[in-house]
């Protein structure tokens, strides 16, 4: 599921991208890469301003290895993918300092339960992933508005989490759409449309829509947690009971976030963690994801935890990590060419 | 698959929408029918000039019965539908008599082509029906700019086929095109840009991404056999073995068409037909069927052979057509609300 936000171009608060006004390329490129296995809409991968690859190469290389089909879907995206994608009909978010962050909530929460009913006839299970910078400091908001204990929890794409600018963001968007922390703990679609993203509405749409028939792997990190808040408030405790979260050893091990505090205040749902290990590759790009650089994204995590399950484990780490240095090693040369 | 096409809009050519000027709204309409049971681009659902209901209508009641999923594509539709769908990144096509009919039919033919290649992975088998009205039109213009003897032998949505009005026009874009017949006997891809329609470019190259690992119904009448012959040309033989088309037997007993004689100059590939019967329905609107307006369309004809492959024979034409009816019902009250 991909959006772009007007959030993430916020200076500081994001490394989805080489820079802040580039984000809008990060999630089309990501999902290129998954289809394609190379990017159209820019020239490489997206790299964090360190030129640190984004986590849909942990992704594809998975996805590719297990044969687990893929489907895309946008809920607002400013730059268009330049593949097949599911058109949920949303807009590209805007800056949540202005109170009205997401157009067209509703439909977008309607369209993608559509999809999810209809997915759910397709498969055993469902992983769902995501791929919006600013998504942390979105979901930061949202949490709050419902009444969430959840500063200085939520995760960063950066090795030093900007909490303070986070809260910064957070307490404007709120001012600006008039509503105290806890307000919206009925309410989180409003919630969403006031200081949420695109695709907080179509990911809780999707899974309200497949969960009656099948589980879902909602695949990321501290991002879920405010789409897991609405699952709970907006659907029956049987959906609840056909979730996990599946993410990576990266967010659950963060000194600078805390995904357990914010998922035990919502609901008993299971966190998978891969335990994906790049300290002793040989590439520096992949060894910095050790030093906490992006950590998670484009359903990196679950990616990698459905490619072993649907293995029955023949797929183990070891291999997946030589495929991931391989297509590490294919797009860095390609990129220098 | 659908799109959208101004051959449609030529007077007398097509009964795919009360006017011809309303034929933009068909398709759309037509999924949206597909996915929630009603339409929202337009009131009622899609008729004929005589009021006849879209073939939807069974496409719809099968599919719900067999509880098979369906996911709607867009190769170029004018208007879009109000339900999600895949995008293709196509235009709606223009009048093939200018000679110049879709752009970009190789992005709608590799879209198109990714799409197939990851539903190939969700599924036993895929059924791929069409909407867009003008289409046995281009599927002539199509078949004569590839060399094959199709004049006279392609259907229509009306009782009388307007055969001499279809050669006009198909020639008139032939001029236009500056090809003469067989022309493009080896290059599909090119006849569909000049003289096709987007369907076309889209469904070849799904069932080409698809057909290597499972069985493909194309669910159509003779708008399928211009893109049988594209994929005979532009696929190994192997893709060949693992397509039947599946039709209604309102086609195959057509007298003013001739579909086997058209997909035997192709390829060996087996014709199925539906044997549904409204013969003795007590609704006006469901007789007219019998004496050939309509006859097929949004894979009406597939969908109900899928609905019995799917049962294993337990959901019978019976059962069918009394759902059919019970949808009609709800329809017309709903209408005259």
């Amino acid at each position: 599921m991909i959006a772009t936000t007007e959030t993430a171009k916020i200076p500081g608060l994001s490394a989805a991208g080489a820079n802040p006004e580039i984000t809008d390329y990060t999630p089309p490129a990501d999902v290129e890469l998954l289809l394609l296995g190379k990017c159209k809409c820019i020239p490489g991968v997206p790299v964090t301003p360190d030129g640190i690859p984004t986590p849909a190469l942990i992704s594809m290389s998975a996805l590719r290895l297990a044969e687990i089909p893929i489907l895309i879907a946008s809920a607002g995206s400013k730059v268009k993918p330049l593949v097949p994608f599911i058109e949920l009909d949303g807009s590209p978010g805007r800056d949540i300092r202005t109170g009205r962050a997401v157009e067209r909530v509703g439909e977008i929460f309607e369209n993608a339960r559509i999809i999810g009913e209809e997915l759910s006839e397709t498969g055993d299970y469902l992983v769902i992933g995501e791929s919006i910078p600013g998504g942390t400091t979105t979901a930061l908001a949202v949490l709050l508005a419902m009444g969430f204990d959840a500063k200085r929890k939520v995760s960063s794409s950066m090795v030093s989490n900007p909490h303070p600018l986070k809260i910064e963001t957070v307490e404007a968007g709120l001012k600006s759409a008039q509503i105290q922390p806890g307000d919206l703990q009925r309410d989180p679609l409003k919630a969403i449309g006031l200081v949420g993203d695109p695709t907080m509405a179509a990911i809780a749409g999707m899974v309200i829509g497949a969960s009656e028939k099948v589980p879902i792997l909602m695949a990321g990190g501290t991002q879920m947690t405010p789409i897991l808040a609405a699952i709970a408030e907006m659907s029956s405790g049987e959906a609840l009971k056909n979730l996990a979260i599946g993410t990576t050893r990266w967010i659950v091990q963060d000194s600078t976030s805390d995904i357990r505090g914010i998922v035990t205040q919502i609901a008993r749902v299971p966190i998978l963690a891969a335990n994906i290990d790049f300290s002793s590759s040989k590439y520096p790009g992949l060894r910095a994801y050790e030093t906490g650089v992006a950590k998670e994204g484009v359903g990196a995590g679950g990616s990698v935890i459905a490619a072993i399950a649907k293995s029955r484990g023949s797929i183990k780490l070891k291999h997946l990590t030589e495929r991931i240095e391989k297509n590490y090693e294919r797009i860095v040369s390609e990129k220098s060419l």
